[in-house]
């Protein structure tokens, strides 16, 4: 479905002239490298960086400032960055900026527009002519309507039939919404009014620019298994990049706070009475039974976990 | 098109009971009028204020912690209320906030969405099954693309012939939008993927709340000849129920805002060059030709404007 | 230090009128009865609630839009309250909004305004002469720096001969402080220029206005031990009044965040050797030391925790 | 008083290496010559420009994705640029970013941080001893105060024996405010408790992030003659630092907003009756006092500006 490969071409159109600029900004070896590079996410979807502003360093020197002290050696550097993630010291992560360039169906990018604190330049439909790129799903994402969770999907597969006749729904949604789009506007109706047909499922494109405090809430939120699987796709192409840009940040976030759980008032009573010996099913019952079984999924999903070497 | 009147029964489902409280908050006449009111907009969408904190007097208060003074006149407050408008003090503009409930086409909801200070809850179609509700434009509004405005429309009308082709266009892509999406979860496919051969024109539904100088940048921008038809038609509405909530805020938005202009350098330019007698066909080449179109077109919407009594 | 004793006249300078108002909006009985009350923090501070819109139902309101249903049980309500704050669904305690007004030193204001969601009208002494108002700390807060906490006291007491120096340090400096100002505004210099040589404990004021979401979210970093005492003490004043404003929304917020804590992947290794019957002293070396420390000081502060009643 | 030559070495601590990094980025000349230099202001305070993203050509791309369309020329590409500036399209500004090092007084950095959508990172006198620098200002900048103009200088000079007596008295607060600081850290009394009888004139710095077009809307407000004579000078360092790095976009920004002014709705139909040959005495007339006034004040700011060449 995502295919994480290189196009041979790093940046369709050329917007950005790039190859051998001198600079004396802060340069990042692992960000240089995933620069400019496209990486597809479904049929017509992409995700590349195409800027960015600092890297692990200019969030050791900006808490550095607050701390009125000079660089540290390069453990110490890990360290303190360790420790802001681990106590909420957001501001010295929200001086790094990446900027990228990306496609994705509108369905996804409404979801993702609600992170208010990002700067956006979408393609206008009011001004331009949609390509002619609608979203079918892959088979594999085709399922059924979870019963315990009202907002996703059951994980289990359906019958080829059903994903069959699912395709040509949408498909066939897609291509009378694109014909009576050229009919209209091939009639000379203004564009912003021949799009109301078009479905959800067209792909928008844009510019979408953010700190990386608040990238990283970004993907907090949307790397969840809880998000649409659609946008936790391009969630994780988005991790991959920022895992090589930003190494040491990406480390600590997933330690304290993707991989890491909230043990609430009540939870910590019951991990109590179970360190002091009670029975489990004896120390659950201090816990709503909705929270029982929330309870269970968070330790559960640590079981596999081996410690960081 | 869009009807002001009222609908009997205010508020559809009652979420907020009303009707009799007693409180010690700041209470605004004007503001109690138009509360829990449903104005239609267009075949299916509305727009109705649901809850306010503040007014007029809770600018000049405001405004008054600033400056260390007390409470004035009347006529004092209006004067100081003009004076922030003109002179851009927005932030005690900020210190009253309302809430909306609202629903609207989802390409409406992409525009509206781009104003960021707004907190905003919307349904979700992830969750819940939208209802058979899509937007067919009014025959008036179904006009030819604007050929000097690459995002608008010419204003002026078509054939009845294209008319009834459009709206049967629209209409037909709604039907099997809604048809392909029932029969999708009717065989039990989950709801966030159904939905993704829906037109752009479904409506959702949000409630939508923000701070009086937000709202006011909103629509001043939305309320814009060169904003699309459908958003402007939603912003008049909110117009007309802000200048009753706050009524002296209303007459200075619109005398130092919505009906002002800016004079750039090089037209202020031009404009002494008119005051010292120069003829206008001499003056005006100060200017590049586009904005000579413009600077006409600025002084030409003025031309009607009587004195405010 | 703090008195929460309300003072006999409410709100001076009577502001905002209010006594017998009829209104059609919600109404919150436990706000009002704290609203225009003006509650006492050290030697010239104060907090007062002077406006709200909404309450523990607007929540509700707002996450049952997303969901497309109507109103439930009170308990179905609190229930939903609570998963909504546990599960980070941010949004719907964004539609509710609480407006201030307060007093605090410069230093302290100078922390607060680190906030950037509010909406902030302070007193310009640019434009206002302050009055003789300045803090200084009540012999309790007067301690060491602490060793381990380089940005902390280390809550042990000083000598009272130390106290009394350190008063009469911060008071001289006060008392020329100001005589300078009066000496320099008398002569006709600026106000803005006379203020330069102002302690940063002198008193400012403000109205501060945000939402209930981000309220929490300053609420929760500056309730935290590691903020500055005198923050720390408007902090408790403010959630106080909460309480009462929004009991529902109180209660999951003191279970889900405040007395909640995160268990980082690292830690849930150790959790999960104990559970197996590991000794303490060996699971707890697959953490660094610095985290052993937090590690233990998290649980040490649950010991005395009882299950809500 | 302010100096506007670079220092020898250019970043005082090396905090960022630099000096042949290849990046594939968007590089910008004019940006890179003035990176990393630090502009000295008043005593102590200073301006650098410490990183940046994009420049001019971020934000053609930037709308361009909104038009879909291609880089064009050079002219073309300043032309759209011009365009956007006034008609107020302002997210294709928000595509670049600035950060700066800047060092200033508390009462400067208290004005400035009420721009909030800027990412900072303060020193914190909570965990550091400040610097023995503290804010003295120019003679030349000793004035007093303005008799219109509520809350600023009246712009003329006063007597040298007053000027040596607000020396003298803001050196004695100063020097004052440090040693009982001293005394107080020296005796162990905690930094955050000794710090709060410094004045207010006391220098901190930080790290200011911010994109161009809320860096250009800081500047709008902060280099008017209303904004205090203090951050009005940071702000003309910037403005100068910004002309190299985005010349374009400047030029526009000068054209469009800083000089540009706005001509209410009772103000347009006065212009209007003088172009018809009406005497200015009784065109004026239209306009209440307070307005006439502010009127000529626009007009005769204009009075000597000469086209751009």
């Amino acid at each position: 479905m995502i295919s994480l490969r290189e196009l041979p071409h790093a940046f369709q159109g050329n917007e950005v002239p790039y190859g051998s600029s001198q600079t004396k900004r802060l340069t990042v070896p692992g960000a240089e490298e995933v620069l400019h590079k496209r990486f597809e996410v479904f049929d017509h979807g992409f995700v590349g960086l195409v800027d960015y502003m600092g890297g692990d360093e200019a969030v050791v020197q900006a808490a550095r400032v607050s701390y009125g002290k000079g660089t540290k050696s390069v453990s110490e550097d890990r360290g303190l960055l360790r420790y802001l993630m681990r106590h909420r010291h957001t501001t010295p992560f929200e001086m790094v900026e990446f900027k990228w360039h990306m496609s994705m169906p509108i369905f996804v990018a409404r979801q993702w527009i609600r992170h208010r604190t990002a700067n956006v330049n979408e393609v206008s439909y009011r001004y331009s002519k949609p390509e002619d790129k609608l979203y079918v799903p892959h088979p594999g994402f085709i399922q059924l309507q979870s019963v315990t969770n009202h907002q996703g999907r059951s994980g289990e597969s359906v019958s080829p039939d059903l994903v069959a006749r699912v395709i040509e729904l949408i498909s066939d949604q897609n291509t009378r919404g694109m014909n009576a789009y050229n009919e209209m506007t091939n009639k000379g109706i203004a564009r912003e009014l021949a799009r109301v047909g078009l479905p959800v499922g067209i792909y928008t494109q844009w510019y979408w620019k953010n700190d990386l405090h608040n990238t990283l809430r970004f993907l907090s939120l949307r790397m969840d298994p809880h998000a649409q699987k659609e946008i936790r796709t391009y969630a994780n192409v988005m991790a991959a990049v920022l895992q090589r840009a930003v190494p040491h940040v990406w480390e600590a976030f997933e330690d304290y706070d993707l991989n890491a759980f909230s043990i609430s008032a009540p939870e910590q009573l019951v991990v109590q009475d179970l360190l002091l010996g009670k029975p489990f099913h004896k120390a659950i019952t201090l816990l709503p039974k909705r929270e029982r079984r929330e309870f269970l999924a968070k330790w559960r999903a640590t079981r596999n976990r081996k410690p960081r070497t």
